[in-house]
């Protein structure tokens, strides 16, 4: 952890770091162990029509561009479930986990992502390393969405408080 | 967000905003979709006799008196699950949803709800749009509990951090 | 709450209050009711070798030194996954919750534990009663990891913000 750990105040809606990142996943469906990224930890209830409750696990790529076999930059470790009756909704907690030589340290993130909103906004909640202590916002986008097999998103990433 | 971010210090325990709502949570028993407002994502284990590990996904109502049929003002998604093996003792972690002309944002809120305190207080870890980078504390008052399948807390939701 | 709430800046890496304690997790084998602390709520995918998706619900006693028979001094509630294919490495959502002469309140904490790193930081997001608003760092080493039956980790917390 930083030794210069002065707290920045806030002074405008400026963000102190933004970085604009893309979230790969691809769901295991029993045979694809080679590209698959995540897997689903439980399953659909019957509650409604949008997998209500399906739970899954990832562990992501996160690349610069929106090319998923760019070399990524970080990982994106946490979970998803969906969360409604009457449409796709989902709602994420997960870890960034930068380990390059331009940045060491994780984010925490956590929020709804309503997935039928053009953007959305989750909150940055904590970060260690070169994001020691940092909170912010992540505004995600849909990229695109092929089903359940693979979608991609789009986060951009404000901090609002760094150190 | 708002351009006018400055950070207002916390110079008591006064809070700089406060919300007092009520949590609404049917539970799904395979034929009540039309009500259901949660679904058991994981069901419970053998761990004792208190439903350890069931693990509930839930899209609630929150309004501003406690009648289940009073208009919403927020939404709640989110999970929790049961933890203890000895009594009924939950986790939560969940997003605040508001979407009208009072309110547009959400807050991010987590923590353990240990339901045999007369109140217990959890995080507000987050906050976007008119609660950008808010923090503070959630108090949880049990309201009703009718076995698993109806529950209503009382959520007093206090901001210690606004901008 | 404090009435003494006055937030106090950061003014260095040293952490206002700092709490190294003990985590010991005793999985539930279907026969051991007694000594178990914590729960699958969800089983392994099929995705690689290194039981990536099986989601531990536990109710955990801390203590302050590496014995699991020392009086606890606090509970850790929450829960973990595992979450790589390749090599054990987990995620953690929880609360500290304290209950004694010494401190009452609570910690909530969240982040990756990649399980092949010497030390990994997760954040502290939140805190309530004696830990109002704080927020900070969890380092975690591992102590001892007797498979899924038995594990045992260091948790340096630091606090950088107290009110």
């Amino acid at each position: 952890q930083s030794v210069l750990a002065y707290k920045r105040p806030i002074k405008s809606s400026k963000p102190c770091k933004r970085l604009v990142l893309y979230y790969h996943d691809i769901l295991f469906n029993g045979t694809n162990t080679g590209n698959a990224t995540s897997a689903r930890a439980a399953n659909a209830t019957k509650l409604g029509d949008f997998t209500f409750g399906m739970l899954v696990v990832f562990d992501d790529p996160m690349t610069k561009d929106h090319h998923l076999l760019s070399p990524p930059v970080a990982r994106a470790q946490g979970f998803y479930f969906y969360d409604m009756k009457s449409t796709y909704n989902a709602w994420f907690a997960y870890t960034l986990i930068f380990n390059s030589t331009k940045h060491k340290g994780t984010l925490n993130i956590m929020g709804a992502d309503m997935m039928m909103e053009e953007t959305r906004d989750l909150s940055v909640v904590g970060g260690t390393g070169d994001f020691f202590m940092a909170r912010g916002i992540a505004t995600f986008r849909t990229d695109t969405f092929q089903g359940a097999d693979y979608f991609r998103l789009q986060m951009d990433i404000k901090l609002y408080e760094c150190y």
